[in-house]
């Protein structure tokens, strides 16, 4: 099986070359990048040197089509959505880690992406790629919309209590927290070092355009048209998201009983880990690895549920899960090539 | 003027030195630690040497009451309460920077502190040390218990919005994130370098003994039993807090209204400072000072408020604010001492 | 192949169970924790949730040697020598990450261990563990001396240039630096969080055990009896050593010529790179890997070369380096179960 | 005494204005930007927000000159050299930040800043300041070129051994490490937080602007022509400069006997703070402070010196000794306005 990776000089492009190098049933053949086009990769990020001794190349939809099975498109809003209706005709499948497929209402997408959306037929067919709840999907898609990293692990740690309607949808409240990588490699003073440093930053207060991702999936789920609070920090550090996540109990369940459902509905997904012990992870015990770990606390003298749930941005929020949606559209074992333990400390 | 610090080799001691070598209108006399009784200051902390050459002594009350005029308590719980009363009654007035006279229910203090509360006539005399809310009672006071840190943040946050009537109190959250040195100096696992570092903890979930505090000032700020939700992580930071509080509008009201509202309120308040141009602080903003930025988002979509409030834990927190609180009592400016800006960056 | 790791609650067990979960040719049959006998790994690490659910046991060499093939020691020092000896005698393969087999002379282990040596008999046996430079006595050895983190990085990086006499051995001095973790997961105030994080310190000057253990293999590969100067550093962070190593060149030579010669040193051993562009290698390139990235840089103006090594010191300084020996003495290809990508960014 | 800086939106910049601020002799009366002219300081950094509301203005020397006694220039390499000459020819006197005028051999600039030099009757006239060693001159003078970072640590470190000639002046190395705030606000990957945290860099091997600085002020003092070896490290912390200076001793001598000669040497300077009790200085314990702090330790086994010598690079590094140039100039106590302890943790 061919792969090829678009965006070749990102973050995202660079978690999965770290995992397709090691993964068993595919051959990356092309890294291409437009803004590094005849450049090696190893001059870009030194820590390749002598692994992956590719160079980047420029995106030729007609020569790609001959050669390869699959396309990673890790590249920026506003790309994917020019080559991937091609490509998807010619017969390659396409799996997006941009936002262009995610939002199936080109009003929406227009309102929070400021610019228009990708071609409709195409937004119709893809597959929301949040493996563990639209896993049947993903395995007929030609065209995967890989989740947001907010998303990810917002929606995973919500959809379980949302489904069994132990909480009110109305009162869902997410205080998520995110390492500077979710950022990307783009200069800008926002995440100089030194003012990044010892320092935590809200920001887009109201504005994340992962808001109408998570609030589409919540509304599909629970069969009504739901608006959440969602808010974003920065954090001083490179790796991890925590969201951080509210909603009103119907009616009072102890903790550990809700830790059960959980339990119960995640176990057949290796890569949702829900403490049944009553602890609470933390982000770094998901680092590097494609876990997302779930700690819950009911409150009694509150009537709040607090769920936690956090991932590797990077991982699980991004290039993981995007493997993990190639294994299970073609059938192989969900962990192939992504069965690395978390890195601690 | 003579000063004592009790609680020698804790951060809220340090700070305290710190800002009282600078401050004009007293003379730091003695440095008093259980523990290091008979150490020189600067063995335990090497930054003091040769300008800080003070030894630590043992607490004597009969002694102290003869030379000192105020003593800080920077002590763990269950301290200060032993102390206390008898030093009052000597004439000697104390502010407290620990827990023990911050809740006026014994009830309350035995739940969630488990340990049996001060004498009540000494936490009924107590003034809670809030600068910019209780300045005239102060003024007036022989003890102040001076606020935590997280209280702190939130209530300057908070109360405005609360006297104005523009939220529903009963629908408060409180997101709260901090920096470890809030954790104080004691060895712990938590808190051990390589298992922060790159890491983002949730803890004491439900359990915060800051969370009967500030339902306490709430509560009596709007004449009404108000419980709230209040979530505290640890940030791989050593400085800072930041609450990020989230109510309903009663009716919505836009950003700019609200902040001119604040900027109002806090007008004659110099460590309060509203962000007038709708930016938002982040923590590092007010680092190494005393001062509480606030910025302020209303969102027309959801009808949340949301306010975010950041101090530096160890100033405005803790030490920055029992200084402001000696400033009232005697007096003297309110910035005697502690009119530095944030270390930036 | 059955394996067991004895130090379970350390991390530098903690990574050669990570390594070993992954490893084709082997089975971790038991992890063995004095201190947390009985307790499950994921109650003291919980990142291994669901995935390493193993109980730790008590140490019994006798029922050992009847179960196991290979025994890590990852304790600290004066663990291993009292048990490696029965263990050898029983038929089982022992590699043991601490210092007690590796310094030769007994006077020496004496003076810089400040506690009795291990039986000589033993002592005298052990091959030490630098993979690249003694893989051929690796291969038939029943107990190896698994090298220091700073002796790794440090060897690594001179070894070629003493043999090849570019540089006077009586001039090296070696600057080197450490994350956080080396010192492992035992408390104490110098890496207590708030005093490590954005602090930079040197510590044990002229005293690290490193030092001896340096000394000996420099001397054994020059043929003279060599004193070094070696000084270490913790820096704020987690993972990574660099050593900066200083030797006068004997006569000048050019950069490049001496990469070439490095590069030709190594091109059989795939985990040392050395960059033959010029360029110099940074800690996070290497970070999470077996790699040790070497570059070079000749001074025409001072006569000095500077080689810059740099490894992550919980792999390729300990567990990493641990595995490649394993792969050594049973004849794998050298790689296996440690072929990682390092984790970037 | 009025005052205007020169350099508004650096860190240099920000550093001076939060000293001056305090500074009971001076009246800081203009902030000049190039870039940022008509903009206000306070929507460029945040953290001045109601305490310094000034509007940066445009540079001209012929008002300036007609309201300002002092300048400060903290503008990059190849700025100052264009304005200070007219500046002082109208009876303005100058400190200036950036190396313009430090290298007194314009050959020696041309290499290393690889740009024309200053007038060089204007270099002649320039004091190093060097406040602890050049007092004397900087009373004097009316150009002041403040040292840099690195050159600061290092030379208050290195001159007693030199002059007490302790050391072989043949023999010094210096392996220095720096927080990442000595790189300055613009943007650039090398120190983008997601690439520079958790990360340890050598740079410009061999190339620092700083070497030739070093080298002629030892030269000078040691009255012979002096070669070193200098190499730089960016540590990931925002703040702190650490030389570890090694040097042979001509004869050896006791630690204690060294560190007494280091605290006659500057018993009158309180700036610099020898450790008198063998500990070694962390940067950390000079942290947003004046300081210089020096530990000594000699080793036997080797006969080599170390120093470690410790300054905050922003403050004693650059503003607070450009301030205590000024008091020096005016004739003030040496500590006015910048005697803050560091702050710790």
């Amino acid at each position: 099986m061919k792969i090829a990776v678009i965006g070749g000089t990102g973050y995202g492009a660079i978690e999965l070359i770290r995992f397709l190098k090691n993964h068993p049933k595919v051959e990356l053949t092309k890294v291409i990048s437009h803004s590094q086009n005849g450049t090696k990769l190893s001059a870009v990020y030194p820590h390749l040197t002598d692994v992956i001794e590719m160079t980047m190349e420029a995106l030729d939809v007609e020569e790609l089509s001959k050669t390869i099975d699959l396309v990673f498109f890790a590249t920026p809003s506003n790309v994917s959505k020019e080559y991937i209706p091609s490509l998807i005709e010619k017969g390659v499948k396409c799996i997006d880690l941009s936002g262009d497929f995610r939002l199936k209402s080109p009003e929406s997408y227009e309102r929070w992406y400021q610019s228009s959306p990708a071609p409709q037929a195409y937004v119709d067919k893809a597959v929301y790629g949040l493996s563990e709840i639209y896993g049947d999907q993903i395995k007929q898609a030609n065209l995967i919309a890989n989740p947001g990293c907010y998303p990810t692990a917002t929606l995973l740690g919500l959809i379980p209590a949302l489904k069994q309607q132990v909480i009110d949808p109305k009162s869902i409240l997410i205080d998520a927290k995110s390492g500077v990588s979710g950022a990307g490699r783009g200069l800008s003073l926002n995440v100089h070092y030194s003012e990044m440093n010892e320092n935590l930053k809200a920001y887009k207060l109201g504005q994340h355009k992962h808001i109408p991702e998570i609030e589409q999936i919540l509304s599909n789920e629970s069969g009504e048209d739901l608006t959440i609070t969602f808010m974003t920090h920065l954090v001083p550090m490179t790796r991890g998201i925590m969201s951080t996540i509210y909603a009103d109990l119907t009616e009072f369940k102890k903790t550990d009983e809700i830790i059960a459902f959980y339990h119960s509905f995640y176990q057949n997904h290796p890569f949702v880990r829900v403490r049944t012990d009553g602890s609470i992870p933390s982000t770094r015990e998901v680092y590097g690895s494609n876990y997302c770990d779930i700690g819950i606390y009911a409150d009694e003298r509150t009537g709040k549920l607090t769920v936690i749930s956090v991932i590797d941005n990077l991982v699980k929020g991004a290039s993981g899960q995007a493997i993990q949606n190639m294994n299970l559209l073609y059938g192989w074992d969900v962990q192939t090539g992504i069965d690395h333990l978390p890195i601690y400390p």
